[in-house]
């Protein structure tokens, strides 16, 4: 039996262990997508205890106690941070198979120096000995040695702490999310336009373009979507926008004839100025009313949506004509087959990292699989965080693991040549050099 | 190699074996979910041989024969049971990874002393070895240390039968199935409301709720939904059901619109009265228009189906506010990972057990993987025999070997501490106390 | 750890290596679906190197390397085909986890008797030693133990080819493709329709079973329908089908009305005349409109689709009445339990190989283990090369390692009895027996 979580963790033979150890440890981390905050950032302050560093924002984390039938007020509510981290730990020590399970574990070792189980026994020496180290936000990200950080910002930021971060040895770099400009079908849009003093479609498309050249300045090299579905429609979209700014309501069919075209007018953009479009989809937000009003977005009742893609995605990259970089996502794993395939139809198309409900063992092996089997797994872009937690880079050593199990299996059943110049570059490549080009160049 | 199907079948490390024999072999059975009839519970009659036992109604086996090009009549037809025997072991035999395979070696085994292995030239010495064994179901059931067994009922059931059983040492609960009141759509609805006298929406719901008050006096504790798909429209559901009692034709929204108002309806005295609510969805049933005249529904001629659930399903579920305890099941393995989301957006929804086309090993394991890998493993219903056979309980033995062997893998690899205060509390809560404390709490 | 590729390549265990190399390997190939061209095989011409082999026109292969960022000139271009064979070289020596890595390695093996890597610093020796050797299209399929190849022909087709090769060892058939006659939604359907002096609906029905009975005298014995989605509507098929002549512009359920027409008419003529029905679905073809113009289909730009299909197809296949012999194939994966449980609801309906994109260790496990989860595996009929490249037939070989590497772990693992007289035969039937058997009764 191997020993629970040790060095050789997930790395199942000889292979695997001198890919990981000798190839992928020490690569350093791009975090080309994260929800990171770089006010914290810039701001730096220490944390007070392992609570505000584990539970302060982490719906994954909020989930699985919910799951467990904790009450919300040790979730959510005004208990304290000692009963909090107790409840938690009840939870997660029966937590078998779960990604969190094992991220707790590589955190409380990488970071804390900690090497007890996570079990309710276990809770107040786990507490202590945290508590004794204040960690800054800079100090983690130093120690997880991170080249680039991608945040993810709004069209009207001012990005006045990406430019008060520019000497910080990581580059914290803003990245383009024009949802709200998008979004034409949610509560909020004309307010947001109004608010910018846009008057008609093209004063909007002449926003964005500004926008963007100046998020391009301090550092942007890549923009995010986040789509409910992939819209595809063509017609006259000033109407529509004319039409939603006078408060009418608006049918599927226009909604989508807007949104399409915001999407081509984007990607259009992104080219010129060579920046990534990501696209994300498949997910079913706020699903939950009653928490929803108590909470707002993204605590915890999202879900995996089941929609078509593959017509409209094919279609709407096709329009694109020359389309720029993009790295598609979907939520639903059931799609990696459809994505995968997708990547071989357009040039610079790539499959990003298993995203939310798929980043552990089965899904990011998975979504590895079917890059492979479909074509070039050693184009790969690797991981990212997706994070709002300064704690999450030891996803990456996850990641890397499992990266290399897969890869060393492969060799060690004789299927792939033990050839550490071939086997190695690809580590290295999917760790970190893909991305390094692939947002760069 | 292993033995094959000896007391460590799919058992592959010691880790495993512990758990199996240690901690989840001797639990009681909650089968909290089949279609045993409680009349033949009731009267007990012993079964004459072998075929009756197992080709009597089980249309598992007929599919399988008619996929190995069977004549019908050796199926559903007028040969002798002897002869359906033979015929069935011709197939069988060759049956390589299919759960029939395993379910008829373990009955074999567990009930009549029968370690031969089925194949043509054992056909003779296993029938005359089974012929001397004349079980009756009471016997069956209790030799199978089953706890509790939950029927399938219709609401104008007398459950005379469920009162007749009420001092047998296992509990006969009856389930709540009201299908026929809310398939609107379906032939002989009309006529089924007449029959009960219903001659307006109101009073279907004060029938319905004299009904499940009635089931829950005699025990009941969940009720069950058959649903093509998941309705969810809003509208003038009295205007639909008198539509539908004077003849016209509905429209889908129409139709949509009725059902959505009835499960709310259920939804809301499952709340009251405590009962949960179980939701099937994804089967497509009786495709085969010819065999369903001879032969009439659950014969062998359903089929998976794909149809989208995510969008309807939250909202059905976001519209009951304070919703009933409520376990999900679809058909379709697609879904795995939509439903395990869907589980943490509400409270007390679980994920039921790998349903119908999935009860085999890998259906098995990849939905207890899809439970881990988006949340609380620990909290799993487990297994159920969803069968008209009083021979399948060795399913649940089945079901049990495959959770030790995914828990014990996950050990022995060192992902998990070898820790078994925590794992045969997962063990044992999955094999029986989670689901107790579902419904009787 | 394993040899790279070695005799017992992807046989983990003495079962597997039996049943390879005791049943399998020498067990004849039945190419029952493949796109090689009857002219070549009887023009016999000898390739001049590699390229012309593996680069002529294997769309496959192209993927790759756009996927790798190569240069269109060194794809399709006009480079030469030492550079073209670098270029190739250069990208599958990353190939890892893809199935064209270990199609090159064992056609380099079987065919030439060269057993070097594939990678940049063999290119100049693999190169030279294929020159040495400049097989023609029947030496090839000779080598590879071909009993019968099925090619997919136009009805227009005068088959002069299959009719001269009548004295090859291996039998050349042809297969009935009549998707230009389906597709009314198409371009180039009118002038198709025009060019086969057809008038009316009446006429097309005639055409069709004269060109099928022809077909059939020539030795046909399956035939092949490339549909994009699954249509099912009733209604005047007449009336569309004059519409479309007169060149009026067809609506979708017209379509369907049409198309639903044809493949009724189309089945029941396969029955009459004994001919299989292959229905392959789920392709979502020349996405990138660019290329399309410049290389036209089947370049490498063609996608998995997402559509839901079960319904549709129940009511197709219900609708026939007495159906004929039926494949099934869907590009998307997740359709695999959907077809799987479609195969038990008719007489006579069975799953295909793992298609296309599909045709990997992981695709073609997870078809085979789907098959028998469901049902019969001892009945599926296994593998075909959908391919246009005489050097594919070692396709095969890596179906049957696959194949063989199922059945041995799960009798290693103790899931099934070491009895070879059952498992050798479900190893011959599922290479050879089966589809003979299929086709040829």
């Amino acid at each position: 039996m191997k020993k629970f979580m040790d060095e050789n963790f997930l790395l199942e033979n000889d292979v695997s262990v001198k890919l990981y150890h000798g190839f992928a440890k020490d690569m350093p981390i791009y975090d080309y997508h994260c929800h990171l905050n770089p006010s914290e950032i810039y701001e730096n302050k220490p944390f007070e205890n392992i609570t505000q560093m584990w539970l302060g924002g982490d719906h994954y984390k909020w989930r699985l106690m919910r799951q467990n039938g904790i009450d919300e007020k040790f979730i959510t509510g005004n208990s304290s941070d000692y009963e909090k981290f107790e409840k938690f730990v009840e939870c997660v020590q029966y937590a078998i198979g779960n990604p969190i399970y094992h991220w707790c574990h590589l955190e409380l070792k990488r970071y804390f120096n900690v090497h007890e189980i996570l079990c309710s026994e276990n809770t107040r020496i786990i507490w202590d000995k945290c508590l004794k180290i204040n960690y800054t936000p800079r100090q983690l990200i130093k120690m997880s040695n991170v080249h680039t950080i991608c945040t993810t910002d709004d069209p009207t930021d001012s990005l006045e702490y990406h430019v008060k971060l520019k000497d910080f040895t990581t580059k914290i770099l803003p990245t383009f999310r024009p949802d709200k400009l998008v979004n034409i079908d949610k509560q909020g849009f004309v307010q947001y336009i109004e608010k910018c003093n846009i008057k008609s479609l093209s004063d909007l498309e002449g926003f964005i373009e500004d926008r963007l050249k100046y998020f391009r300045e301090i550092g942007c090299r890549i923009s995010d979507h986040g789509l409910d579905y992939i819209p595809y429609e063509h017609g006259n979209a000033e109407a529509v926008f004319d039409a939603a700014l006078k408060g009418e309501k608006l049918n599927s069919h226009q909604i989508d004839v807007y949104k399409t075209h915001l999407l081509l007018h984007c990607a259009r953009l992104y080219k010129k100025y060579n920046i990534v479009m990501q696209l994300h989809f498949g997910a079913l937000r706020n699903t939950n009313s009653g928490m929803f009003e108590k909470l707002g977005p993204d605590t915890g009742f999202d879900s995996i949506n089941d929609c078509h893609l593959a017509y409209n995605l094919a279609r709407l990259i096709d329009s694109m004509g020359d389309n720029p970089k993009i790295i598609l996502y979907s939520l639903n794993p059931s799609d990696n087959y459809v994505i995968g395939t997708m990547t071989g139809n357009f040039k610079d198309i790539r499959f990003g990292s298993a995203w939310w409900f798929n980043d552990h063992i089965d899904g990011m092996e998975e979504q590895m699989r079917a890059n492979a089997n479909l074509g070039a797994l050693n184009k790969f872009l690797g991981m990212l965080t997706d994070s709002r937690s300064f704690l999450s880079y030891p996803r990456h050593e996850y990641f890397r693991r499992i990266l290399c199990s897969l890869l060393g299996n492969w060799v060690n059943e004789g299927s792939f040549p033990e050839n550490y110049d071939i086997l190695g570059k690809i580590v290295q490549d999917i760790c970190f050099n893909n991305i390094a080009e692939f947002l760069e160049q």
